[in-house]
């Protein structure tokens, strides 16, 4: 290890997708970083904010691609750190939700290489909020509560049943190959009229929305051929979006 | 109404209170303001983004201050849209976590004045994190569940004995004063000894953090003299933080 080094490393939480949800904090972290390691879900456009002489290297884990285990990523991060001095490990969205950002912070940790913690925008309320959906309004919904579609036994999380049981605006997250499971769920807790929307590719130019009652979600998601990454919302909120108008209308003019 | 105003507002995430976590989007938002409506929570130095000629107007509701009601804040909004453009309203940390932000979007709507949301930093997620306590951790948490300690009718919310007998972790917002029926209702669920955090004033030069179990941090909170705006953390996750877990050493923060 060179003596001149000072390693340290920046868990940066890049935000849902368009480069302009990142924080100043964030481009501040950039600018001084002498390597990145970004993931699939982050827009190469922040990679900018880096010093040009910084080194860039994906470690993306996407289904289906060659992907870096984390124990492979944990490494990594470590190695160019102790070699180059500060990494900002780039990570969609925040790096506490679903983004296993502790887990990179513990092992940076036991190196006593020194971590920073920047949040970003999770696409979990940035999300629903761009395509106006408040997560929280007055008289539908005094909280939300945001859940990962993916546990590590293949399983729907015991959470989902719980939430479709509650008052709380439900959010979640990396859940669309689940989503007839967790549509039945939600069936089974007496709610197949609850308004229910999917956004596929959030803050991006790709962005898609698909809006319907829990019932007819599955249905409509097929039709507009919808691809993950996708964000699930299911509540009483959804209903305040301008195209909800239209649901009740489809379904006025079938009964 | 001068013909040549274009009137528009944008509802901005301000993030948690430190300014440089507002966002690349919030800063060219504010760049092309003609006026700037802002809440107690947002952080002054965030104006110095609008041009100097732009108009800045508190509208800040704290408890025992004279404040603006929400009809008035809307109000206003429109007003100095219709009369001088772009509105920029800036609220702390997201608009749509109990910022009342869907009923200043649904106010301009009803005059046909286009709106813009901008996603903000909220602390729900932002201010554990920066205190890096993660809101969710494979092994501890599958979800997060944000729910308002303040409800209209002035009782805690029906959401919250839910949620403390669910397996997520639970952040509550603006609940320091009702901090002592909280804990009784965690206590009923048999959770006297999870871990709790509470955080005050986070992300700025006057946090403060408490970290305890549900059975002690009302006598710790007391000990502290934390003061509102505090956010409350009940969650196996606490544990991870080093004062809780001596494991991991407090490390300096990004300089």
């Amino acid at each position: 290890m060179n003596k001149n080094i000072e390693p340290r490393v920046t868990l940066l939480g890049a935000g849902p997708g368009d480069p302009d949800l990142l924080t100043l904090k964030g481009v501040k972290a950039l600018q001084t970083a002498d390597v990145v390691l970004y993931d699939a879900l982050t827009n190469e456009a922040l990679l900018e904010h880096a010093p040009s002489a910084a080194i860039k290297v994906y470690v993306g884990k996407r289904s289906g691609e060659h992907s870096h285990s984390q124990d492979a990523i944990n490494q990594l991060m470590i190695d160019y750190a102790l070699n180059y001095g500060h990494v900002v490990r780039l990570k969609g969205g925040d790096p506490f939700v679903f983004g296993r950002g502790y887990e990179e912070l513990d092992f940076a940790a036991s190196y006593n290489v020194p971590v920073s913690v920047i949040p970003g925008i999770s696409s979990s309320i940035g999300v629903p909020g761009l395509q106006q959906i408040p997560v929280t309004h007055r008289g539908l919904s005094e909280s939300f509560w945001v859940i990962t579609g993916t546990t590590t036994n293949g399983q729907i999380s015991d959470d989902i049943y719980q939430a479709a049981n509650s008052n709380a605006t439900v959010v979640i997250l990396m859940g669309l190959k689940q989503l007839s499971k967790i549509v039945e769920v939600f069936k089974a807790a007496g709610k197949a009229q609850l308004p229910a929307a999917v956004v596929q590719n959030g803050s991006t130019e790709t962005e898609k929305l698909v809006i319907s009652t829990v019932e007819n979600i599955v249905a409509k998601v097929q039709e507009e051929k919808i691809q993950a990454p996708a964000l699930l919302i299911f509540g009483e909120v959804v209903s305040l979006h301008p195209s909800f108008k239209n649901v009740i209308k489809q379904y006025a003019t079938i009964s």
